[in-house]
């Protein structure tokens, strides 16, 4: 198959490009890399190759010869090359903004502050025990959705946006997934949490699940 | 002016908007947002109407009736608003996602981990010193630039990419910038502070330097 991503059940951001593969209709090997077993399956010799930032997701399209890391990247990139197909991202210029604004402030100030790396960097250099870095992936986890529940407040619909899935959606679904996991009391948030559940009816996030992964354990 | 830029002289997210607005020849308003002042005026009640997340940068085109945040979706709504002339991204689909891909390694791995409001929870919740966050903020800079330099050595020319200048500048520079602040010995980047020296020769990104705005101290 020409389309092949490295990724891990759990990670979120390798959730949003398996979300955004199915939307799009896109055929694609699911290639697991272990970020636990093995040391971390991502510090590989062979994978560094592919990706020196030692990261999940790594998307590889052969018949474009393009490697390609960065979520958010990657799911403009499958925007633009199956271009004819329903849009992530939307036409107009200021409803793409929003998008992508929506889209980052999850990828940019939420999920990189309470990733696997980070929390194991606490527990190295703070001595911080598994109780506190809960908290601490709780605590950007809800300073993140606080603002966006008031966001969506002036423009969500069925979805982030009132017109269709978007970009925004595939950021929001896997991150309320992972606030899940930190017992985050998503009564507090009745937006985010509909659209969650709109988006999740969809096949295309119910395939992409991380409990629905080869990899998952 | 129909166009307003809220910022922080210090913050890297604004300046690479600032970069940004002088790549395109734009005019602005500058409207400095204290970080530290005040207990932080990004927390007063003016500025979370324009911005719940309270973080800056935050970006109004009256003209067009948006109100923006996150740097990277600004900076590609710059692109796109001004579409005539240089582009900041540029037009082929492999291209755009490598320079996209670049600045969110950028502004997904290595800004959100070492931010001010991430140093500052450090030392609440984990009683860490200021050397120890600045060990933190170099940490997370260091294995960011380690990646980042291994991939230009595949693709760099005068810049990032050897086309022109792109968003992937625009988000190094300032990164380069930060690092400094952290000590970080630039020696081992030859490829990022060579780059870093050619951005920094274009008066676009003179202008938009931290010491050259109206809120420096």
């Amino acid at each position: 198959m020409s389309i092949k991503l490295h990724g891990y059940w759990r990670s979120t951001a390798t959730y949003r490009v398996r979300i955004a593969l199915n939307l799009k209709g896109v055929d694609y090997e699911y290639v697991p890399v272990h970020l636990v077993a093995n040391g971390g399956e991502q510090h590989s010799m062979d994978y560094a190759r592919l990706n020196p930032a030692h990261l999940v997701p790594t998307f590889v399209d052969e018949d474009e010869d393009i490697i390609l890391n960065q979520s958010l990247a990657i799911i403009e990139y499958l925007d633009e090359r199956y271009a004819s197909d329903f849009r992530l991202i939307p036409e107009h210029k200021t409803e793409r903004a929003r998008v992508r604004a929506l889209a980052q402030d999850i990828a940019c100030d939420i999920q990189p502050v309470g990733n696997l790396r980070v929390l194991n960097a606490l527990k190295g250099t703070f001595n911080a025990s598994q109780d506190d870095v809960s908290v601490w992936a709780a605590h950007w986890i809800t300073l993140g959705f606080d603002a966006i529940e008031k966001r969506l407040q002036t423009q969500s619909g069925k979805y982030c946006f009132d017109f269709d899935v978007t970009m925004a959606d595939i950021c929001l679904v896997p991150q309320v997934y992972n606030a899940k996991r930190f017992n985050i009391d998503m009564d507090q948030y009745p937006l985010i949490s509909k659209i969650a559940d709109n988006c999740n009816a969809l096949e295309a996030f119910e395939k992409a699940k991380p409990e629905n992964q080869i990899d998952a354990s």
